[in-house]
């Protein structure tokens, strides 16, 4: 099963450190790639690529202008976070009884009222305000049950040696 | 037992947002307070305090310039978040263990080596690099074992009615 995330709503200057967090949150925890909507920003794909490269992959981030035709198109199930939605304690038992593909959709404050239509799940990670990039990383932590924490990376050139204090790494000599 | 949240090294033209995030984060997931260091930024504590104000309490966010003054006079443990860390899932059972309170740091891109030595515990959530709210809501989330999202928070001007499809929200009239 392939776990896609959504960004909707980039704008480049406001934006761009929350939604490189979104995109490695993405990718740490286990997601194959984001899709970013709203404003095309190179510098913020350049980065996270470059994370990729570094720390292993395989991971993809990429820019389309049409939000509408990237749904239109998916044939998984879409899900939407949403701190209007369906506590997420209460439904994920059900997104996971089902193999399809998911497309999670995290946006910002103006999420247009289409996508809570569109989406087959509106989930809540409480219904607080908080951010985007928490939500992603509790959905996907509380989809893979944990066992995101244990992902290894394909082919990575630095790798943190875990260590109770201090700042160990590995580094290749490719 | 107490959790607070340290927010070291904030930059106010650079943090804004993620600071704020990280606070909405410590307020949404169960934590009572967090002190900000580096910059001091009245305006990113007046809208935390907006939030807390329509959406209930307590939390209290407050700025403080010397991080080592509070790290000397805490009481309870420290739990520093950093990917250089122990793997969560083979320290958490050790952390709750204790009934001590807990003050959880979390920095940017430098922390002083210092941090590392003072923790009881250096965590990583996940060892690869991606966002320190993230790592700060998956924490609390295993800390509280799913508990937090049931948290309901006291005298809220607004709250958010879950919703299938919709934004359904209940106002007070005070």
């Amino acid at each position: 099963m392939i776990i896609k995330v959504l960004r909707l709503g980039h704008r480049k200057a406001r934006d761009a450190r929350i939604t490189t967090h979104v995109c490695l949150t993405a990718r740490a925890f286990g997601a194959s790639e984001v899709i970013i909507t709203g404003e095309d920003d190179k510098r913020l794909i350049e980065n996270v690529d470059d994370v990729t490269e570094r720390w292993g992959g395989p991971f993809r981030v990429s820019y389309q202008k049409d939000w509408k035709k990237i749904l239109k198109e998916w044939k998984g199930e879409i899900i939407h976070l949403t701190m209007y939605g369906i506590p997420i304690q209460d439904i994920i038992k059900k997104i996971k009884e089902s193999n399809k593909d998911k497309l999670v959709i995290v946006g910002g404050p103006r999420v247009p009222g289409e996508i809570f239509k569109l989406a087959d799940f509106n989930v809540a990670v409480t219904n607080q305000p908080h951010s985007e990039v928490s939500a992603l990383a509790v959905f996907l932590h509380m989809f893979f049950e944990g066992k995101e924490l244990e992902k290894r990376f394909e082919n990575p050139k630095i790798e943190v040696i875990p260590s109770k204090s201090g700042k160990k790494i590995r580094e290749s000599k490719i």
